[in-house]
């Protein structure tokens, strides 16, 4: 139980404690770990003695206390727990807490390199019938390793950064039509922040996972369909996925999310061995995507084919080094159902069947519209974790 | 003329000065720029006063001096040739100069984003008519738009550096097998190094390419085919690419290359209006491709169909940002005939046709192969710039 108030139940209990980079009016950015409403300067707290990291807490970005390492990070969290919880360090810490309403969220962390996975079998398979009508849904390759590929890590921007429709080239009846997008869609994923960095040449195990992995960060891939479609064969998407990418403000850690491991989808063909992983398990996060306020799909993150471990051994087997700052996404989360899925391009099905959304009935994005996406995921003892949101608002093009 | 012996007609005279970053011994890393056989120390010049730059030649990386734009850019350089020509300079200068044979090369800058293009209208068909005999060899968006893609900023490494041979999934008749790749390629182009950023959401102009690159760099984009082929449908080459991309150890100023502009191929169809480029200009740079020391292929720059003001026109359109030390490269550079193409793949054609090199057929790179593409241009006065070779030596898989 925390002496913080209003903080039990919240969804940021003792039990969550994700990170982030706040600033307060003019200031400098600084680090803080979310409680309830409140945000914990730890800038302050290690200026004061409170929490010792050796100076990685007082940077203007998370990576120099991701680059830590597990045994710290996991001594930073008891110690904020203490913290948080023992009423003796109440008059230390009590000054250190700034209301939320009183900070501006920035990037939480230098992004170093930015890869997208493409892990759903639902989201494949949807996205497979959806532009390859007739043929099989899922290409050969796709059960026998996890399809990623490199997206801008320049432009991955902090939740609730505007959207600007981007300008580009789509096919139109007699070729090529240049101009903003018409098919700018939203894909839902759930994004893992490496801290430990690797050598090139040297493979990292699936095992491995958690000493290279800090925590997860929800992702929206914003995706231009129209661009997309036009530009991505045969090397792949491009400017229809790089004009933003964004992620939320807070960085929950994967020891917040020791009760949320569940095992993962059985594979069949069986994969090669650097891909086995013993347990084998994903996490049950459940997503929730919001257009204009109005839930319009719940994505299992749960059911996901390839888990984040997975991924990781994949990323590396090349002998690819990691770095710091490195984010790799799951790729567009989508259930089973039609009110599963982590796109509108398969909510609409291409934007054939529009769905009704503030009384209209809607395909791809408007300008104004706004998505935000939230996820839960069970925390100890029947209590529940609340990732923090991505969101954002796209507006005109310039 | 400069007073400094040796360097006229060296490939490095004082209308070249292209910038590097050097270590002498186990000394901290600094910034030089490459004189004949001599590396100038510029952090040493601007510690004694002799060139002005805020203190950005004093860091261990080119970034900040990248970022001052071109009018530092022109500046230093007007100062470096003063220093090197007028015996003046001579005495304050001579004991900044460090014979090469006496440096470490370290990676010049720290790579923000890397973009790979593909714009070689003989390349593309060539690999094309490898890949997908039978059908039209360029697919219907290739000549309206420079199809790219990101690759891997985090496994860009400096010339010399050994090439790990990378582990994947290769094709095989009863499914994917796993294994050490066993058709390692390289491709041969030329790297734009980025200097000024640009705000998100705002398109650069082709007209403005001078504004915000501040040079060359050859570029060996290693390429696992075998890896490539079965992993890049539908979202392109992954690891296949990101185990090494290497990058010359020395950035050729644009400034210097002044006389090695050259009009580019015509485009027909006509472009879109933001890849318009008046006048429209290619750079007339010379590869000559080595395998294991021998002259093996002579790609010839100029005629590359998309020129690199294009390119980065094409980057920024959808309003993505550029970011200090954005590197895109060129796509591989062949001409219209075997001689002059820029990978093994289509020296070899898909490795059907092997070329004799040291005295044995050869298709794809063995272990202990060593490539080095060289490459020059026109000086002033019928002076020829000679850019850093980019050189790798293949190492067994891990």
């Amino acid at each position: 139980m925390s002496w913080v108030a209003g903080v039990e139940g919240s969804g940021y209990g003792v039990h969550h404690l994700p990170y982030g980079v706040f600033r307060v009016g003019s200031g400098e950015p600084r680090i803080g770990v979310r409680v309830g409403d409140l945000v914990l300067d730890m800038a302050g707290a290690e200026e004061a003695g409170l929490v010792l990291a050796g100076g990685a807490l007082r940077q203007p970005t998370l990576n120099a206390f991701l680059a830590l390492g597990r045994p710290q990070w996991t001594a930073s969290r008891q110690r904020i727990t203490e913290l948080l919880t023992d009423e003796a360090h109440r008059a230390a810490v009590e000054p250190l807490l700034v209301p939320l309403a009183e900070v501006r969220m920035e990037l939480p962390f230098e992004v170093a390199d930015y890869v997208d996975f493409y892990s759903s079998e639902h989201h494949a398979s949807n996205v497979g019938s959806i532009f390859r009508p007739g043929q099989p849904p899922l290409l050969p390759n796709w059960k026998h390793l996890p399809i990623g590929y490199h997206g801008r890590a320049g432009t991955v921007v902090v939740s609730g950064t505007p959207v600007v429709r981007p300008h580009g080239q789509r096919p139109g009846p007699q070729g090529p039509v240049y101009g903003p997008s018409v098919r700018l869609d939203i894909e839902a994923e759930v994004g893992f922040v490496v801290g430990v960095s690797s050598p090139l040449g040297r493979r990292v195990a699936a095992a491995d996972f958690a000493d290279h992995v800090f925590g997860v960060v929800l992702v929206n891939d914003w995706s231009a369909r129209d661009i997309q479609a036009w530009e991505y064969q045969p090397l792949g998407p491009f400017l229809g996925k790089s004009f933003a990418t964004s992620v939320a403000a807070w960085i929950t850690p994967l020891d917040a999310l020791r009760h949320a491991f569940v095992p993962a989808p059985e594979q069949d063909p069986p994969v090669v061995d650097y891909l086995r992983e013993e347990p084998h398990l994903g996490l049950d996060l459940r997503l929730t995507v919001y257009w204009n306020g109005e839930a319009v799909s719940e994505p299992p993150f749960a059911g996901m084919y390839w888990t984040p471990a997975q991924q990781l051994a994949h990323l590396t087997v090349n002998g690819a080094s990691l770095r710091t700052g490195d984010l790799y996404a799951s790729g567009t989360v989508s259930g089973p159902h039609r009110d599963q899925v982590g796109s509108f391009l398969e909510l609409t099905w291409g934007g054939t069947e529009p769905v009704v959304v503030g009384g209209a009935k809607r395909t791809f994005l408007a300008d104004g519209d706004t998505v935000t996406v939230t996820a839960t995921a069970p925390g100890p003892d029947g209590s529940t974790i609340e990732l923090g949101e991505v969101t954002g608002t796209v507006t005109p093009a310039n």
